[in-house]
């Protein structure tokens, strides 16, 4: 039995390298913040940073700030910050627009790798945008999407319908169950049969190794506002693997992406390397509220943050466990994001009175109760102060009281 | 002949109306800012704004501002502040993404409303990331772009291949010229023959009136970061006439325009009216910064802004006819925007030498200086002063130093 108690958790805080970097984010008195996989929390850093792009790089500078404080290159000098988190060498990483227009260029451009095979192979379970997505894509081009859980993916790779998949998409974690995907043997297996891999970290981003060069993978996208903490609605990332540079063909073709944007050309030349996969104007105030927060991660390494991760939902789903709930989350290491996900009917009261109580997570359909552990910024003794909330609530009721039955919890 | 008296300039300073919103902008000393046309000045209400953004919103209401903060109706919130502005009835304008991604947007979804119909028509001198965008949405749908430029588009379009056009797509102001484009009569030819009008209007928006009810076009786009002043990389927005929102049926069906987004359906089921036009997660910095800006649109009207810029770009003119120079932008009140283009051989040093002595323009290629106009918060004085430092540049010669040779301008 693990040692649920709140000494212990304290002791742990004690002896926790990455204790320190709590105080590098700005974490609201009296609050156990459990949805930095939702929206990480305030960076230290970032009011300051913020300070100096608005009065400073666009009041004083004005126009002068996309060549003098190089605003032009900021798609790619962020993308090259977060590269090493997700495990790519320099040049494959662009920063830029949401998660939905990133799969939409990545799709399409995939599906156009592939010519002749006519299928988007993805997840039922897949979050919502990219299942849309990838029926947009493929009503487009011409292609169909064919749903086959993470599970089976390999297995159907490695039979008669491999041969006509074009791409399989699949989500890194599910964001319901927080299970963690087979990476590794998916974009294997879709190797095999001649498909390409395009996976959605949104939920593993920071938070889990991804090793995009290692387990070569050919397309990544991920969100940036949950576990890099890159604010509200932060611009989201692309990856291609350098192999695919030259013949990476993407359905956005904005002026940015040009190989001579200020040349003002009729037609377009898409540039070299990833820079190609940029589309218009970036949106400079998140994205360099971006850049300062993910400097955190300069202090650590994401060993560091995978192990602390696996130690607080391993010490969560202790303390639920104890509460006799039924937790959805895989209990081995290895299928395991940095959430953890239980299930209860009453999910959604039962989280507005927890948030009430300053343990704030999130609920999603129909009955999962989310608490995500930011490794940067959550204790364990926040694990322990948010089980016995959850424990304190369910023995006194305090979820029925009618108020929350109407609270809407959004993102 | 008009009085380019800088005393002249200063009466009609004193007497304009606008004058006391310059003061609702932070502009810096010695600055004469006249490239408001590609990053609008830092509005004074910005910085505080979006300090409660970050430090209050997303530092201490975390996940709950989605709810609490109504983060989740902002691209339609804002969207509907910009309405106005572009003669928009009510929910037909949504906020969000780049230029660049709401034009693919609206060309996939103009050529699927005019099935059989093959013809994307576009200037050959439109903005490039517009024509790089039909010829990527041509290949994608089986459309093929005709390149027409915008004084001949009536005619085409009211002739035999009229009946071919799916949609005409031009710049309300072509970047370069400052041309103001015959909005009203290309709409009419283009319902005339059945096909749809889209216009570009991020030259126009904030600074000419726009009418998009009025003229029954049929989709808008525009950027907010020029003559709305809401910041680098502020969000695009998108207007769809209400009479096609329900069978606008655009390519990027991210999660935020489905029907009802936190059901998490696997199937996408497109939301009501102008919602529909949501994509992915909003740009939250950038979409609040330009919420707070274009407050001080409250305190005016269009028709307003419209006559003192045409004013201020008469007396430019004015200034620069007196100096020998070749004014690129039509004289006549109706074909102009809100710009004075003027042509030289030597545009690019010419304009390095200017910035160096704080008149800020830009320059586009071959050999146009570009001078904006926002009549929010320049001056008459402002005009001379920078007319008398061009005649001063050209006169010393002080534009064939070696340093400018290099001087790189972007955006």
């Amino acid at each position: 039995m693990s040692d649920t108690s709140r000494a212990h958790a304290l002791a742990l805080d004690a002896r926790d390298p990455l204790a320190p970097l709590r105080k590098r984010f700005r974490l609201p008195e009296g609050v156990v913040y459990l949805d930095g996989n939702s929206l990480g929390a305030l960076p230290d850093d970032v009011p300051g940073a913020l300070d100096d792009v608005v009065l400073r790089q666009w009041g004083v500078d004005l126009i002068r700030s996309w060549n003098d404080n190089d605003w032009w290159n900021a798609p790619t000098r962020v993308g090259a910050a977060i590269a090493p988190l997700i495990g790519a060498a320099e040049g494959q990483v662009v920063c830029g627009d949401s998660t939905s227009v990133q799969l939409f260029n990545a799709l399409v451009a995939a599906v156009r790798l592939r010519p002749g095979r006519s299928v988007i192979l993805t997840d039922p379970d897949t979050f919502p945008t990219d299942g849309y997505l990838a029926d947009s894509v493929a009503r487009l081009c011409g292609a169909r999407v064919r749903r086959v859980p993470a599970g089976e993916a390999a297995a159907v790779l490695g039979g008669a319908e491999g041969a006509d998949v074009a791409v399989a998409a699949y989500n890194h974690v599910d964001y319901r169950t927080g299970e963690l995907r087979d990476l590794a043997g998916i974009t294997r297996a879709a190797h095999d049969a001649g498909a390409l891999a395009l996976w959605d970290v949104c939920h593993t981003a920071g938070a889990v190794p991804i090793d995009a060069d290692a387990h070569d993978l050919d397309f990544v996208v991920g969100c940036t506002y949950k576990y890099l903490s890159g604010g509200p609605g932060s611009p989201a990332f692309l990856y291609v693997a350098r192999r695919l540079h030259d013949v990476f063909d993407p359905a956005l073709t904005g002026w940015h992406g040009h190989q001579e944007p200020f040349a003002m050309e009729p037609g377009y030349r898409p540039a070299d390397g990833i820079a190609r996969a940029r589309i218009g104007s970036p949106p400079i105030l998140g994205m360099l509220a971006l850049e300062s927060a993910i400097g955190v991660f300069r202090e650590t390494g994401m060993a560091a943050i995978r192990a602390k991760s696996l130690a607080l939902t391993d010490l969560f789903i202790a303390c639920v466990d104890e509460l006799g709930l039924e937790v959805a989350t895989p209990r081995e290491h290895a299928r395991r994001g940095s959430q953890v996900a239980v299930r209860h009917d009453e999910a959604h009261p039962i989280m507005a009175a927890l948030i009430e109580r300053g343990v704030i997570g999130d609920v999603r359909p129909p009955d999962i109760l989310r608490f995500g552990f930011n490794a940067l910024y959550v204790s364990y003794s926040d694990v322990v102060d948010a089980a016995a909330a959850l424990g304190d609530v369910l023995a006194s009721g305090s979820h029925r009281d009618p108020r929350f039955a109407v609270r809407a919890t959004v993102t």
